[in-house]
């Protein structure tokens, strides 16, 4: 006799096939940015399309419904069945934070808000390449208008930007980041200004030409050395670096090479590494269920952010990389370490986003999270952004953009739609050094292992704090958990303190 | 007021759309084959499965029934609607064909049939391995009793191995298939006498060490110059060639590299070229119903064919594109054109059906057609095909396998459950031949034309006389519209005759 299934296991099931079906937009995408022939586009996005109305039909769908109120008061969350392990509730909390986020939503609403955005993002193109902000101007105003719409749809309680906020990173709210962003305005201001005194690092020599081909070998490498196997995972070449994990045992990474430029290739790998390994250590047994997912944007950047910035930016790292390094590039075989320690860390001031350093990043989204809050709650029009921005900019960074084309033209993430999401890229630098305060106590001689070019133990303690729970704690709860501290942007300002004074 | 849609348009959309999920499959087979991770195997198969029957559901489904209906009565094939085009009661009767041919075979036979083909293809593999028939005998035994099951739901008039004839090639049956098998038996097993007597070619200088690297362009260099464009086409490596048009913008070829051999991959490119121009020039107006897709296998093969047998076997296409060899290949720069056509065009009776010549490929063709023929019909025991295997390949090929990997064991086809696929092969050879006659006396300069590289008006006439059509006419009706006489083996022979005596 066939033991009949649980509800759970019913349950999980069902959000396992749904997962699925949402792991062929992964694929449609992955194949649209690496080697979909590129007349192929409209053809894509019907069959995008498709598969993503599809997947949001079965998540707000009834026989999803029905599984899930099995198990929980969609109402009010309690939990039905007592019984289940506190790891099984935490899926249910999860399940249902997704299907109400999910059906909120008119979907009137959010095929008008993609049609908005399609337009929004083709004259922001344009926009950009002229460096005119007025012909965006429009576009952006309706951005603003849905995003309040849509925050009013899902609820909030203090500002609309909460709503937002909350959608891309769990727990997060305008009244938790403001004090957390203004201490760490003000830190990294003062430390700044320190750092501009001194005289400047000669980092030329990276700008040689380096061979395409070698510095691919070398980041392939490197994916190597942090864990990754040819078998389950991928390396290849797109405009934009990302990653997709499709599954555990199917993680694609990409990057980009500058042939004039032999870091920015190893510093994508290395971030897009360490999204890699966090989708790849997630627990495969719950794979299609909260259990075995990223817990949020911010904690997935913090993975990110740990293997580019505290391990490959870490002096030992280069003790043990940088012989390679030279071996596959000939040119810069006379470079001291020291010197090129030294040429890797520079901190300077910028206009874009994308190209700033550990100093100055957070500055930059800190900047965007004051102009979306505003936006949002309506204390700032439209037009006044190209005048606030630039503001802003000679307070935070002291540059002014000559232009809009470097200043707020430069992200597509307004775009696209997307309001409340940068704040996840701060929050990245946050959680990675906080984490790493405790990965450092625990391992006090990270720096010998490193050096000598053990890596293991390091995803090995990623994964045993982080990778392992899925989405069985919440940001905030996981930080505690780990570090035994609340949040704090206290680790992050000690570490560019003590490293850069 | 927005026009109300007519039936058959609102037939073609939905038609339509199951085509795009049909091209789920397509793409996640052709990453399967070229960059997906090995390790990704499992979770694969999820995601097929998952897209597969969900196809069939919606091309069985009740949606599509009551659009088919509404314009055709699915009994007994009477068009609803008498004022509907030509074209649009060809469309008709296609689909109604499909249906039929998709809802004859319970979902619950289709999954105990795949079961027992993975299972199959599991044991033929370590069968071939090991050159032990015995431990496919009892699988191949199920198969066969699985496509007589098929053969009984799907329905026939004379031999059960017709409804499988006419699963892959519409029309064929033993006895239409039978009399022009056996005329061209009889035909190449004389021609390969005379030719066997003749002194032996030297064709070792086409097998040295030839860059992998230096191919792989050259096969890109030869699909541009049949007319693809990279924007909407692409080659990669696959360990097996293969073709994978997703729709006219997005066609997929694929070419196996051998090192120590220059023309495994040349033919291969001009091979799936020849597919993939019959995808690329489909009326993309009817893209998704039977109006924008191939006729048949058969048809679609003798498009691969005519391309990698008439146009890259022929000496006009080497007078053009030797030269161009030579400079990528120094080391066969000594070669006369003479020499060189000869090597490519030596007949050598050899085991294996992937490696044959032109003139014993259809003879292994036809030796598979005997097979199956006695097999489904219950004239031939399983524990006797090697027996009889190897009787064949003496009285077609004149050589007897030394073992039953070179023999019964080499092909993939029967373990994946195909029977009645093969006689599409030889089916592609005998339609090129005839259409290439037409063609060369449509276009008497043919020769002088494509020696002077120009190759554009082939695929032209291709595509006016054959692409353009989609599934209007059925396979032999398309021969009669295009050459003006019925299907006829007579073209094939006289062809290989005048070649090689």
């Amino acid at each position: 006799m066939a033991l009949k299934k649980s509800p759970f296991d019913e349950l999980s099931e069902y959000s396992k096939e749904i997962t699925i079906w949402h792991t062929l937009s992964n694929i449609l995408e992955w194949d649209q940015d690496t080697y979909m022939p590129e007349g192929a586009i409209d053809f894509r996005s019907l069959q995008s399309s498709l598969v993503t109305s599809h997947t949001h039909k079965l998540r707000v769908g009834a026989k999803f419904k029905k599984l899930l109120s099995a198990l929980i008061n969609l109402e009010n969350g309690t939990i039905l069945d007592p019984t289940l392990s506190l790891a099984q509730k935490a899926a249910l909390n999860e399940w249902r934070r997704d299907y109400l986020k999910a059906t909120k939503l008119p979907s009137s609403f959010v095929k008008n808000f993609a049609a908005i955005a399609t337009k929004a993002s083709s004259a922001w193109s344009q926009a950009r390449k002229e460096s005119n902000f007025k012909m965006f101007a429009p576009h952006l105003e309706k951005i603003v208008k849905f995003n309040q719409k849509k925050a009013a749809y899902l609820g909030f309680q203090e500002s609309p930007y909460d709503a937002l906020l909350d959608l891309y990173e769990p727990d997060s709210t305008v009244a938790k980041l403001t004090p957390l962003f203004d201490s760490l305005k003000n830190g990294l201001k003062e430390l700044l200004l320190k750092i501009k005194s001194k005289p400047p690092v000669d980092t030329s020599f990276l700008k040689h030409d380096f061979d395409s081909a070698k510095q691919i070998e070398f980041g392939k490498m490197l994916l190597h050395a942090m864990g990754f196997k040819s078998e389950t995972s991928r390396l290849d070449l797109t405009s934009h670096p990302f990653c997709t994990t499709m599954h555990p045992t199917d993680v694609r990474m990409t990057t980009r090479i500058h042939q004039d430029d032999v870091m920015s290739n190893i510093f994508s790998v290395l971030h897009e590494g360490g999204h890699g390994l966090y989708g790849k250590n997630l627990p495969v047994e719950y794979f299609g269920t909260p259990l075995g997912e990223q817990v949020s944007l911010g904690i997935d950047e913090s993975q990110s952010r740990f293997w580019e910035t505290r391990i490959g930016r870490s002096r030992p790292f280069w003790e043990r990389f940088l012989p390679d390094l030279k071996k596959a590039f000939p040119q810069i075989s006379e470079i001291s370490l020291d010197s090129f320690y030294a040429a890797i860390n520079t901190v300077t001031p910028s206009f874009i986003r994308v190209e700033a350093d550990e100093v100055t990043y957070t500055l930059h989204i800190i900047l965007r999270f004051e102009l979306e809050k505003m936006l949002m709650e309506g204390t700032l029009k439209v037009k006044e952004v190209p005048e606030v921005w630039n503001q802003k900019m000679e307070e935070l960074l002291g540059i002014r953009p000559p232009k809009d084309a470097l200043g707020c033209l430069q992200d597509i993430h307004w775009s696209l739609g997307f309001m409340g999401y940068f704040p996840t890229y701060a929050l990245g630098n946050i959680y990675a050094a906080q984490f790493f305060e405790k990965f450092a106590s625990d391992n006090p001689d990270w720096e010998h292992k490193l050096a000598q070019g053990n890596l293991a133990f390091i995803q090995e303690w990623l994964k045993t704090h982080i990778h392992q729970w899925g989405r069985q704690y919440s940001p905030h709860e996981l930080i505690e958990k780990v570090t035994g501290k609340p949040l704090s942007e206290k680790p992050y300002l000690n570490y560019l303190t003590s490293k850069y004074q």
